[in-house]
């Protein structure tokens, strides 16, 4: 059983003792995943990039962060599992579909040509 | 070593072989995930509840759930990675944190007054 | 001078006398205008579509989706004028793009298979 | 009746002629406008700040730029249309709201500290 399958073990057991499975279909979960991740976004807005590398050094907007990362992350794992979609196998499949698009000669520091990882 | 760890190791890898790091600061990765996580939306949009928890029956809608969950999955292990957090303990705190928030008894299906998970 | 003009000018105003014009980067723009959409993607994220229709008629809620929506207004305003686009140009632009590529006959009740309006 | 209106009645004759009233709940449509967010946002994910601010020197970023904005500013003034919502008033209400509580002296140059607009 891997991290994940634990996690998603207690996300199960979690909206079942409050009997939100009803509330929890995909079209659901897709949406509070993306809103997580305009919350998460939105932390950055009016950084620079380098202000950005440094976001956890203040103690508020460190908090905020790592609760929205902390979000993002659980309602994958609840849509995934909700899904029966193994969360680690699609990351590697995509991983590897874009080590072979993106060719590491080829693609060096052009990323803006070609978006990396997706 | 965890499922996760390893994951970030190789998008680590992936990164430094295409001079990439350069882009994937934390704003640029937050965006990026933020833009995924709306392309794993768009699948949802027309679907009604019911359909949704159907999609991956369609071979075609299915694989594009997969890829952009794995989309997801991928930027955000890699986001967490660069700011030196851990994806799974930061999840694990938010998890407490709402089991905490969220009481069992009183929020028993009644999810709209008060957001699942978050 | 068209009623979105008038806008895009008091925004401007509102950006200079704060010295903000720094920060309203289109790529900034972008991320706020998406972190506000996701905002008011929360707001219906629990709802049953037939309860989306009646979000205003509880106070509290209708007044956060119309703030939300002001802002996602507001910044989609301030972006367009940042760029120098014609925002009223390219929504027509695409809708006849929409109308051509949608033939009613054809796409009559099918939406799902073809995403409306985009 | 003002550019607004018109283009919110060409869109209700656009879903109309095609049955596609039926879709456009409040909650699919923010759900369509965030998705649409998301692909604006990723036009600009791997730019700098300021190659983003040149992003229409480049005809296709640019054609792809106008046309996701286009999406935005039309699925706006459609989800403010199946509400009811007069959305050049909501996003007024938002900007004078906003010009009281970012007080022009008090955070000029302060960004950061204080989302601009919202």
């Amino acid at each position: 059983m891997t991290d994940i399958d634990r996690l998603a073990d207690r996300l199960r057991s979690f909206a079942a003792e409050r009997n939100w499975e009803q509330f929890h279909t995909p079209k659901n979960l897709a949406m509070a995943l993306t809103g997580e991740a305009g919350e998460l976004l939105a932390e950055f807005q009016w950084l620079t990039p380098e202000e950005s590398s440094t976001v956890l050094h203040d103690q508020a907007a460190g908090d905020r962060v790592r609760a929205e990362l902390g979000d993002v992350f659980l309602y994958a794992v609840r849509l995934a599992d909700v899904l029966g979609i193994d969360l680690l196998q699609v990351a590697y499949d995509k991983l590897a579909e874009n080590e072979r698009r993106y060719d590491a000669d080829a693609y060096r520091g052009t990323a803006r040509k070609a978006p990396p990882l997706s």
